[in-house]
């Protein structure tokens, strides 16, 4: 009794990732550990997905990887998430319609029990129904201040507008392109001697700390959605 | 002769803020040192005016405020500005033709020989005719980063997207809104207990820095315009 109250205590107060379930039978007491599952959506290299990957195995974020999906087969992120042992799927988008697509994505998703979506550079447009399979359970990253620069080619529409401040934004999905509410924010310099690559790549540092910060405040429970507004509890 | 190289070796490696015109006559020579007229418009309290004014007080900024103009009579800031002792005018906008008036504060402030012109809270639109009267010599101040929330109401806007970072932006002005080229932004944190006044106060005080910065990259000549870049040169 007193080990059960005491670790909901725990995870009340300190918002720890997981959830208790405790089961009484006449002799014993059994405790079940739920471990936040995530489901990583991916198109490329999936540079997001190794530093969430990298941060589990460091211990700064406790949850687990349940399923790594890629729509292109020679996607390199899918040969780093095998390499990790991780399980890694290749579900083709090309020749199906989206919906059909996105049915057998959310037919894995759900297979591997996943409790968060995580896009990760995944190319192509999700549907509402595959949205609304996850409602404000997925999570995309975006590499400028959005409302500012939405859509592609970020960091040339970012150098070309001859912005002084770009950055990361790490938001709730929802039917709209790059417009869910946003979680975390982190701002980057645009320097004089920056092109859209350079600029790319100090993004990209700040991108795999962010993505961290908001799937910590997610899995913890952390935050309420009012309107746009995530507010998120401190710790 | 040395002197004079000197002054204006001293004036092309530092970047001072004055151009030195040299006058033979037979037996003098005479040196002329152009110190940078500032022409604030306003129309109220003119903080951005206050704080420009103090830097330049504390030797922070080498330029004088030759006229601060206001188009509102009750204009906080134009009491300031007599306190102050500057040259203080109100040229009421009410009554007039946009380009009346415009005509009226252009002669105003071509009388006062002003190099740049500030806008300090001056809440009227310019007409294009007024903007080119003075190319690319005209600087504004907006509490988001632009191209984020343009126009007004501009904290609350911020909020209720749910921005979790804003800032200020010192830009040209050119015939669209909130729109010429950038010349400085400054990224400022949106709090969870943040509502649009203690937002405003806390990019209030970026703008404060923010401004007298982008003036002195304007006045000492450190930059060049490529599309709607910027491009600044480092001291």
């Amino acid at each position: 009794m007193q080990f059960r109250q005491e670790l909901q205590s725990l995870s009340r107060d300190f918002h720890l990732p997981f959830k208790l379930f405790t089961f009484y039978f006449p002799l014993f007491t059994f405790y079940l550990v739920h471990m936040t599952k995530l489901g990583i959506l991916l198109s490329g290299r999936g540079s997001n997905f190794e530093a969430i990957a990298d941060n589990i195995a460091a211990g700064r974020l406790d949850a687990t990887i349940a399923a790594v999906i890629s729509n292109r087969a020679e996607a390199p992120g899918i040969e780093s998430a095998r390499r990790r042992g991780l399980h890694a799927l290749i579900i083709p988008s090309k020749g199906r319609t989206r919906e059909e697509h996105d049915r057998a994505m959310a037919g894995a998703l759900h297979e591997a029990q996943v409790d968060w979506v995580v896009l990760a550079g995944y190319m192509r447009l999700l549907s509402p129904w595959f949205i609304q399979q996850f409602p404000n359970r997925i999570l995309n990253i975006h590499p400028s201040l959005l409302p500012a620069f939405p859509g592609l080619e970020v960091q040339k529409q970012a150098i070309e507008f001859g912005a002084k401040v770009s950055g990361c934004t790490v938001h709730f999905v929802d039917e709209h392109l790059d417009h869910g509410p946003i979680i975390v924010q982190r701002a980057v310099p645009i320097l004089e001697t920056d092109d859209e690559h350079t600029l790319a790549e100090r993004i990209l540092e700040q991108e795999h700390q962010a993505y961290t910060e908001a799937l910590r405040i997610v899995i913890g429970g952390r935050f309420e959605i009012a309107g746009r507004r995530v507010v998120i509890r401190q710790l």
